[in-house]
């Protein structure tokens, strides 16, 4: 149990603008973002990071998987470079709980899960992960189990990770998920990112044409389920955004 | 088992604009809306009807459950003028399907749900929704269960009851639940209700000073959980709006 589970599991409350939130002259950096390695973010190497990442290992299409691997590096680097510096203790969440955030944020969109529900899929995926995350099998580690309250910050972060606002509040984990899902997906906030940290992190985990998949999962789903939440991007914006993503061309 | 889930359990998909929706001027009715009287709408009587209206009765504070009931009524005579005379069969979604809607929306309000999670009120009401309507008491009669779609397309709705969008697509009951809630909250739409159709639901589920129960939820959810996507309504106009709400003032 955390003595402080607001702080460690990322429920401090911060803009859900990201304008807001980045545009803000009190925080911008003096100086563009250090290049980074894979050497300079561990995956954490608990019994839970373990049992989820084998999960999401075993359940998600290699490119979701590289995907979410990739969201999690370019999020620490976001969060190193951009946030943590002006921040105070808001950003602090653990390693743990964003890299459980980012294994499980797209669960919704396998095959299997985009079939079984009618529910738009962060909805899904949010339910899913706070059932995988609290309950493991009898021969898991017993520490393998999260806390409900982290269990909760991972799935209210899924919940939301397509929910775009310009009023009010999210969680910074939350938050964090979104600007690196934004990232890898549409090279939007090109300036938070060294171009050696994105060659780095699209090598260790590539990106195999992961635009095209990303978009055929939109038009899937919404093939599927024309009333989904997704649709709140703007079908057609939303895949321009991600098939006109130049910075990660080269990497694509 | 519905032989057309879709259209019976609301899934099919209206924009989630309210104004896209109703200022289609091919759409608008030529006449203004009849009075309906309570007994023009009934309330479903079917064993699940029952044992959720119990549940809601048994866990809401009575003027939530009276909001909700006020929801039910209000929709039905918005549905009934407005949307089901130009729209096919997409508004012809079960009395059933969307009384458990109006009866579960709030269940996250709670005095005992808000304090029980970190999740957004939303959320939390959709998960515990998904529950309560697929499992019952073993005493209850087996046909007291919500199939598994209609029990989605209820957690669908409540998930974005407070989900305002501009653009894209939400489920039929979806946007039923938004514009009954709105209506009931801020006095929006009026063109869309007679003024002794809110008479006569009001008379039989009284509001008790409902708006300032509503905005001391608003408050109070706030204030445990800063990041929850209520904010995303903008809190200050927000309970402006519902606290200025003079089309339901004389019923306070």
């Amino acid at each position: 149990m955390s003595s402080n589970p607001i702080t460690e599991y990322g429920f401090a409350a911060v803009p859900a603008s990201a304008t807001q939130l980045l545009d803000d002259p009190t925080t911008k950096p003096s100086s563009p973002p250090p290049a980074y390695s894979i050497s300079d973010f561990s995956i954490p190497n608990t019994a839970l990071a373990k049992r989820i990442q084998a999960y999401a290992k075993a359940h998600l299409p290699e490119t979701t998987y590289n995907h979410s691997l990739r969201v999690y590096y370019f999020g620490q680097a976001i969060r190193q470079y951009r946030l943590q510096p002006s921040g105070g203790s808001v950003w602090d969440f653990s390693d743990e709980t964003y890299f459980l955030s980012c294994l499980l944020h797209d669960i919704g969109t396998t095959e299997e899960n985009l079939n079984k529900t009618r529910l738009s899929f962060e909805f899904y995926g949010g339910f899913l992960a706070l059932d995988v995350l609290q309950h493991a099998d009898d021969d898991d580690d017993a520490t393998a189990i999260a806390p409900r309250e982290q269990a909760e910050s991972v799935a209210e972060a899924i919940i939301r990770h397509q929910d775009l606002c310009e009023i009010g509040k999210i969680t910074a984990v939350g938050q964090l998920i979104q600007l690196a899902t934004i990232f890898d997906n549409t090279g939007s906030f090109s300036d938070l990112v060294h171009q050696e940290t994105i060659e780095a992190v699209s090598k260790a985990f590539p990106r195999s044409k992961w635009s095209t998949c990303f978009t055929d999962t939109i038009h899937k789903e919404l093939h599927l389920k024309p009333w989904a939440h997704t649709a709140a991007l703007g079908e057609e914006k939303f895949v321009g955004k991600v098939l006109g993503n130049r910075l990660m061309a080269p990497y694509e």
